[in-house]
């Protein structure tokens, strides 16, 4: 039976999952709680890949489980993965009754791991704050039930949806409070993608610097044990090869058009290359977006500059743009959000607003593609 | 004494001031409660021009004031305008304290009619809710201070900053509800600003409508006793006599250069006309905002393409943008913000949010020219 306290002891479950939010890819982040006589015997979440599950995480801080109930934020796993199966360990522990918000979209798992609990006479529920925990892992869920993890833009723009100067200036547009942002989303993906052209005007270095991210020191620390993976689309290769996005901890790949081969000073940095056949105006994405599943990549992160964006979001590859509007005006000479050459008021593409907030003195808002509610029913 | 009631009070004296805020123009909104042993013995709020002012109201409810508290959001007026002076009023009925919200910036006034009601013996407060006061009329004070009302650009824009394709084709980037609350600012303005441009191609009416305003009854009613005067920059008298913006109740400006003259078809319409000399690339704007102050106009709203707005804003002139972003794109090739030339980062036109808001399924955020505070301070 869904209780009214099953709902607070799942919500500590998803403020527990959120810890490995920085940490635990190409795994979901996961939270668990175990509670016994209306206590909290343990709690746990999802470990750095290789480590141990919320669950194992949960029972071994109960130490004895036998009799209580656990609520997890995803369906224990049933598959022998990195670690053993954790609908197993829970049987193994005694526990009698099991809470979970959501199913497994992982085809392997895919209630599964709910039938061998119950199949060991273990009460269970699901689907208490489904949504709330599907929130946590749109990235994982995405390449589970499509093949294709979840691709977001990051955009930096004037009030008057500018990027850079004609020049191409365009530092600092956002303050210094959007960048830390930035950083943490950085944090939260698996690949950060962008174009040759912005690594040559900009010369980022696309990592996560944990000092930079504004985290509780226990988060920081989680985050600062991984990069994510940075891909170049760079169709001649014309990253340098002293160029940042080459240096630091993180692996690099560039994408490269398949005649070109890359310089023995580029093979020197010991970036990786993927060629890619020819799509439509530059290197293709189809392929390019199976590797990234390949690599097993939840999040992808577009750091690009307006072309790039424009393209991906034209070939209807972009689930969500995010984007940070700073309270300044560029004027009309400055470069365009995104390159998106539209000649009729019915080829605008319609978007839906999820989330608007301050962040320090700009604004930033969350949008999707696609219709909106009708006219005044959204928000 | 500045008691804890006195807030409360002004609080309520301050939200019937608000129900003016459509129809009491060139005056300022003002409201007045009287009170009496506790007990609030009557309400006022100022009456369409030429009407009672607040006080006025408030002791005619009353009936009897002897011995009364009058709270009023704006210092009681000592002159002799189209209603005798508020102060002396006061005197008359024997009220014995008044709590003023802020004093009167009308030079006219400043500080006069607190002196005569404190030579009358009466105990008089000041700054009870003074910002909040302050709040309520804006124009009003902006008029009275600088000797120019408040002149505020209302724009409509994609996510990408893009107010129509190239084309021109602008209907409809917004939704219903933003429109709606165009024309509540509308109401709310003295005058209406426009360019020849927009009137050419857009044939927009400029008018309030108080069917879309969605305002309550009383607020309707009183919106619907007046229009804004519609002022059209329009160089060369290419508005057509049948331009709808010639057409309703309102009165309309057309602002030529002193070198043409009116047909007789335009003459015919029943607008007025106003010869200016030449400016920087146009009408010249400083004897456009005298004229405007001596047509005693408070609020100035432009509802422009986007060389008016950018005009405005590189002279000085535009003191709040109010940007309505509607969740779709339209594109590198569509039209911009603002007409507004700039090459390097350092000629950036620095804003400070001051509101943000979902309208519907659209945002509104409202700036103001001028440097945010330090990193991370604002908001």
């Amino acid at each position: 039976m869904n209780s009214l306290t099953d709902i607070p002891i799942m919500a500590r479950a998803l403020q527990l999952a959120r810890r490995g939010r920085y940490s635990c890819m190409p795994n979901p982040h996961v939270g668990c709680v175990l509670v016994r006589d209306g206590e909290v015997i343990g709690e746990g979440y999802t470990r750095p890949a290789g480590g141990n599950h919320a669950e194992i995480e949960a029972l071994q801080a109960a130490g004895n489980a036998q009799g209580a109930t656990a609520y997890v934020t995803l369906e224990p796993c049933s598959h022998q993965g990195k670690t053993g199966p954790c609908a197993d360990a829970l049987v193994n522990a005694g526990v009698v009754r099991v809470v979970a918000a959501m199913t497994d979209p992982n085809p392997e798992v895919a209630g599964q791991g709910l039938s061998r609990l119950r199949a060991a006479g273990i009460a269970v529920e699901c689907g208490v704050l489904e949504n709330e925990a599907r929130a946590l892992n749109p990235g994982f869920i995405a390449r589970m039930s499509r093949g294709r993890g979840r691709v977001r833009a990051k955009l930096a723009m004037s009030l008057d949806g500018r990027t850079a100067m004609a020049s191409g200036e365009s530092r600092w547009i956002t303050s210094a409070a959007a960048r830390q942002d930035v950083q943490r989303l950085r944090a939260g993906s698996c690949a950060v993608l962008t174009g040759s052209g912005t690594v040559l005007s900009d010369n980022c270095a696309l990592t996560v610097r944990p000092a930079e991210l504004a985290l509780p020191p226990e988060e920081a620390d989680l985050a600062s044990l991984r990069q994510p993976l940075r891909v170049v689309l760079d169709s001649r290769l014309q990253t340098p090869s002293d160029a940042r996005v080459l240096a630091g901890d993180g692996p690099t790949y560039l994408c490269h058009s398949a005649a070109v081969s890359a310089s023995t000073a580029l093979r020197a940095t010991g970036a990786s290359f993927l060629a890619l056949p020819q799509g439509e105006g530059g290197l293709a994405f189809a392929p390019l977006f199976s590797f990234l599943a390949e690599q097993q990549c939840n999040e992808i992160l577009v750091e690009s500059g307006p072309r790039l964006a424009g393209a991906l979001l034209q070939a209807g590859y972009l689930d969500e743009l995010i984007v940070y509007m700073a309270p300044a005006l560029l004027g009309s000479r400055a470069r365009p959000l995104l390159q998106l050459p539209l000649d009729a008021m019915a080829d605008k593409v319609p978007l839906t607003f999820v989330d608007v907030r301050t962040v320090g003195r700009d604004l930033r808002f969350t949008a999707i593609p696609g219709h909106p509610e009708p006219d005044g029913q959204a928000h």
